[in-house]
């Protein structure tokens, strides 16, 4: 398998190429969080990213990478997540078609938001062979180019964009990160963001948030060899997936530690980021601060100040997960 | 009665004053709710601000203007709401007390905020009368100084604030703001605006978003003169009170029109202010982009380009206005 690690240039290609297209993000500071956390913790709120979540930044770098031959015949993936909407929109920027595999169990909300892009979507079995063979059919009949949604190195370098602004809007509050965390599912923006920070500055420290749900990073980090997810079960339904194989040989390299979070931990960051800093974020973004709020995360409270990157802010609305009934 | 207009120098003033203090909050856009408005809208994201509300800059103002040996004695205000947190916080920045007077049908997590901030809450029976007197027999004990919610150039000329830095955002952003809109309920926050805005920039239209079920404004506006509000009734809590004398005095004078929106419509806009643009705010907040939303407002279509204020962000979160069960 080619596994070549994403270069720092290739981040900052992938900067020049989402320019003026996805959102700068702005970061956000909150003083009763900074004092239950006891640290300043400074937030990349992708929540307000284009689709409500980073994954448009890789998605929209990989579609702009193809050849126009190749880009006419469209674009491919099996998600019925950010990513999904993400590529959609890409492809609908760039004028082309974009294939969508989802399983049978995806909430309706999820292929009525792909569908307001104009994507295709293929209905599928729920299982990761009938997602990977019906996205394959779909490959073979159309020509379409499969865009994974984080074990691809165009995707991992738009990703890590994110770390770039966060470090530059950091310093303009005047403050220097001494450490960033992000949650870890696939491993794409966790991939992305250890590129960027340590092609920034080699000091900076890396750390990731993972539900102990689905802590396949957690156990290949201690394992020293990657270990795929089976049978999770968490609130955080991004980080769901197995760690890719590009992801896991950037992040063995320059990730710190993985702490793992349980859901009530994972609810309670969420509440915190809903109630006290008004950012409206997924269980999936709420690890991350679980994980900094957590007795595992740097016992030494050597770490400083901390930059968080909030991956999304998806939610259904009608139930959150605190909520009795839920 | 007193009532002289604020003057732009009062506001500037206060922007002096609260700099460094208050957040800048920032402003914010979302394509999708453009599309919908079919004008460009930018959101002055007021829900970010200190307290989670536009309410810390006019009680910050006001306590600041105090002097030593006024302030010493303390503040007292009768609120249960955003202003009651704010004055709380505003006093304890300064090291003196503050005085709150709730009404006994307040919810615990009203005066939890306001006990967060080492105010004294003084429970009062739930009308009107009952919260004037009590708040008397305070300022007579304590010789506190009264920090009326609105009807107060210091409270107006803080609350102007969030438009001169609207003004200043928009401009950064390379656009010019054609128009400006506000939630109205006391007055406060319209008020400021209307002198803020005309002091930059005479032709900036002024409009001002209402209840249909607490339109006294409204009512006001079309009778050419001040009406009180008798038993309001809307989901926006925050816009219950009437319309202050002071503040009616500028609102005559500057505002366009009071486009009244119906609670339907208020669910909807906030609902789509959390879905699209994932801005948490309240129902208070959702009525100015109620409005823009709404038949009544501009009609020929000349506004151009709006700047809606957003007032704040504290929701119960255990229940959301759209739930079937609430």
């Amino acid at each position: 398998m080619d596994v070549t690690e994403v270069s720092f240039e290739q981040v900052l290609g992938a900067a020049k190429t989402i320019s003026g297209v996805a959102h700068r993000t702005p970061v956000m500071t909150c003083s009763a969080i900074d004092g239950i956390a006891r640290r300043r913790v400074i937030f990349k709120c992708e929540n307000f990213q284009k689709v409500g979540a980073f994954k448009f930044r890789g998605a929209f770098h990989a579609v702009s990478q193809l050849s126009d031959e190749a880009a006419a015949n469209g674009v491919v993936t099996h998600s019925s997540g950010n990513h999904a909407q993400a590529l959609a929109l890409a492809a609908k920027m760039r004028g082309v078609p974009a294939y969508i595999v989802m399983p049978s169990t995806a909430p309706i909300v999820k292929k009525a938001a792909v569908d307001g892009y104009r994507a295709e979507v293929i209905v599928c079995e729920p299982t990761l062979a009938a997602r990977e063979s019906t996205a394959s059919e779909v490959q073979a009949r159309t020509g379409a180019t499969f865009i994974h949604p984080y074990d691809n190195d165009d995707v991992i370098a738009g990703q890590g964009t994110a770390m770039l602004e966060l470090f530059e809007q950091a310093a303009e509050l005047g403050v220097k990160l001494d450490a960033v965390i992000t949650p870890v599912g696939g491993g794409g923006l966790l991939g992305g963001t250890c590129i960027a920070a340590h092609g920034l500055d080699s000091s900076i420290r890396v750390f990731a948030g993972e539900p102990s749900g689905a802590d396949d990073a957690a156990r290949s980090f201690q394992a020293g060899e990657l270990i795929p997810q089976t049978g999770p079960k968490t609130i955080a339904d991004g980080l769901l997936t197995s760690l890719g194989q590009r992801n896991w040989s950037i992040i063995r390299q320059h990730v710190e530690q993985i702490v793992t979070v349980n859901d009530d931990e994972i609810i309670a960051a969420m509440r915190l980021l809903w109630e006290r800093a008004k950012l409206l974020v997924e269980p999936s973004s709420a690890v991350a601060l679980a994980a900094v709020l957590s007795a595992g995360f740097d016992p030494e409270r050597s770490a400083g100040t901390v930059g968080v990157i909030l991956s999304g802010g998806n939610v259904d609305l009608e139930r959150l997960p605190w909520m009795s009934n839920s």
